[in-house]
């Protein structure tokens, strides 16, 4: 293993700190929280999702997750962003899916290089890019989530204008059922506290 | 003329204030400028070399350039950021150009389609990015001197790790002659402040 | 014309990007726009009120307006700030009117003339402070427009406090009987978001 | 399960990301990182430890380590911050270790208590503060390291006066000598800028 | 007197202006204020108090106030932040109240030592901490004035969710009958603007 | 007494903690100080100075100075800020000096109105301004040295391009010697840690 190029990937992927979620920014939120901040988030709310559906067995997609995977995901999911950027909704329009998802697999592949288990790593990011293991759906669910909590989080200290971004996920199908119930709570605790 | 579309343009046209120039973010720096506050600049410095050139008639590209078409120019030439953000060269190294101008010319033209003028002024965007006019040149080279001096002023604070920008323009071929002599004595400037 | 004159100018007008707006941080607004960000804004605005007046011939004020003049107008109207700075309506009050134009002129003439056009650029600066020509009365309106579109934006974003902006507008007399008409429709946005 | 509660351990957990890390504040750098992105930071580096020790058999500390441990530690180890903030090194003088180690074991006791895994996760959080666990042990290390990699990714921006973090650093034991051979090269990479 | 030492201790002090209030930030609040302009802001309203009070003489306390050690109390009430850092309720509900009391007197003394006042100026920071002279009474009061001025401020300009700083205030014993009649306008100013 | 004026004072007083110290943004310092963080530095400059100058009783101006003075005046030397903004000195050279001066000094006594001490806290203000008493001088010369204080800070912190700042204070003259020793070794200070 080659250090040097081990601590140039820690010392790029420190970027995403610098790196702002665009969404939130373009609708004047004044603290734009950066891409690592909503890493962080997601691989919270991905713990506390697994954790949740272990202690209820049974109850959805059969079989018990591997927590060592949704983490991996969690944390892996934006990296491709320190080279592409977070891209809002008005950029996705415009480029076409495979060439977006194209040049994240570049991203990721190239920046895993210098880990030994590149190969293993890049497959996870491909696995919730597709959403093809119950794991890659967890993660996508705690990536929607993620958002919405930051959302009412913005809305609680003031900040308005974000309603596209309720009515976008209030559109969105949830891979399992605790996510969509954990989101239903998450609505209610807003229309609480506007009345 | 529709005056809601005209305000919906000029509402979503302040967002560029809003829009960091990413690649500064990048490399740390703490107060990134605007798209907006380039585009500012860029008008500056297009208006002060086409008048420079003006001054010095029969030095360049024959003919007199026009001023209006070069003001327009230096205004909307990073107008699709707007929609598109402002992608950093790690960025547009992972997207087939082709596919970048395809976007930004879809977003232009809608974003233009309330103003009476809307076919003009996509066509003069067109001439800039095309660099396909006298006006067009200039306010390319308008872009690459006013990031070159806002980096300048970012190295005279303090800033550091900003080689990169000067290394990369280096390699920049400018349009006018005028433009090369100010890059020159723009880099005088800096090694006379770092000796 | 002398080179380095011409950069430091440029430099110089680089401090705008770092001139925040002082009357939206007094109001405790977070993310004051910087002058520079205003002076884009206003060229917009500009750029598209003179579209809309020349697709309306024979509306307004005789003949065609010289967009040239219109848009230099509207990217120096505030150039004089890079020394004076943002005087807020406080602080105008308890300077008498004709030292703060005495002062501007003097900035104005000082900072223009490393550039071969100074004389005409300053000129046209005085046709917009005095409102004496058709074009500095645009850009007398695109000014005011300007800020109540930024003052909308804020307000969307969830800023509050900001009521004195809209009534002292409700008192200013606009030139041009289309900007009266885009400011009534930006009312009328905004009680539209408030009820 | 409590949905509400769930829902109200993650919108306080989304608190991490308005929490600054002091040390950086107090000695003027302008960006100051949060709580939340060095969390994430931390996981990305223990990550990276955890593949390169896996990837080089035999050579440490016996047995391979148990990744999903190592994951969780780098995600909650600064959750107490959420209530106690980020104490800097001039604090953590003034306060006895005891009362600062009771302070955050019932903050994470607290916190945790509306997941169903709270007292397995407790335990984890347990092992990574007493450093009693290889897992524990190599999140130690990881915490250090990405404090020094963030501390150099500053001194590339520009940011001085960070000579306190190297030398303490200096001092610090390293768990797993593979951190402290990264930690030499880090130092090298530092050192080769400088000169 | 050692100047170096003297200088040492005003360097340090400066650390006041970016330390942030961090009650504010943990709730959203975009624009924290920092422990120096919380600082300033209660010498401010302790000297407006204190010349009230001495305008209505014989109403309360008996005597009149020394102004010069209510400014001093002022200005010196929260230094020890500058080491131990703004600890919010949350915080303080972990750490046992005379734990921090000594941490911030055993700052208080080792960071006026280089002063030759030094004893006189740290007994006047134990009157104003343990509220035993009517002087530090009053700054105990003009620190929860202060508090509130700044939150209506928040408010005013679009700030929500601060509903609890309101409700811990409603539970003060205020020490002088002014400070109580003060807050009780400054609540009415509030509910008036919400109406 | 009016409380509602009163408060009106301490609310508008909060302003000064959102208006930046014009002089550091200009030349792009990332972290600007707030002209009320500027004010309690001044307050805790000038009572270092006076503690020091009591000390050594006979050395300078004969006889003691009052301390309560000198607080009072260093807390409102700015006050008139809160109207007309930090000018810096390339305002200050634009404008009469006798017109900022009448412009300060309406600023002053419109806002302490509503003080019982409005006469008394203006004629204060009045002898800093024109350091017509000890007092005056000696919070003239503090106002100076917290300056060049938060100058080192930030150089240390890695800004530069602040040069003409110490350029300016080297041909101040200073009113006590103590201030003139405490600067040099300040400046000592500075270049030992440059070399």
């Amino acid at each position: 293993m080659d250090h040097d190029r081990m601590l140039d990937l820690l010392l790029e992927a420190a970027t995403l700190k610098r790196m702002p979620r665009t969404g939130w920014g373009m609708r004047g939120v004044p603290n734009v929280e950066s891409v690592a901040e909503h890493s962080f988030g997601t691989a919270l709310v991905a713990l506390a999702l697994a954790e949740a559906l272990a202690a209820e067995p049974g109850s959805e997609q059969g079989g018990p997750l591997d927590l060592e995977q949704v983490l991996i995901m969690a944390l892996l999911h934006d990296l491709a962003e320190v080279r592409l950027t977070d891209l809002p909704v008005s950029a996705v329009r415009l480029i076409p899916p495979e060439v977006k998802s194209q040049a994240e697999a570049a991203a990721i592949n190239d920046l895993l290089a210098p880990l030994p288990a590149a190969g293993r790593l890049a497959a996870l990011w491909q696995a919730f890019e597709g959403g093809s293991s119950p794991e890659g759906r967890l993660v996508r669910d705690a990536d929607k989530l993620e958002m919405m909590v930051q959302c009412l989080r913005y809305e609680q200290a003031g900040c308005r204008g974000l309603d596209e971004f309720w009515q976008a996920i209030d559109g969105h199908r949830w891979h399992f059922d605790l996510s969509a119930r954990l989101y239903l709570r998450l609505k209610a605790m807003r229309t609480e506290a506007n009345t």
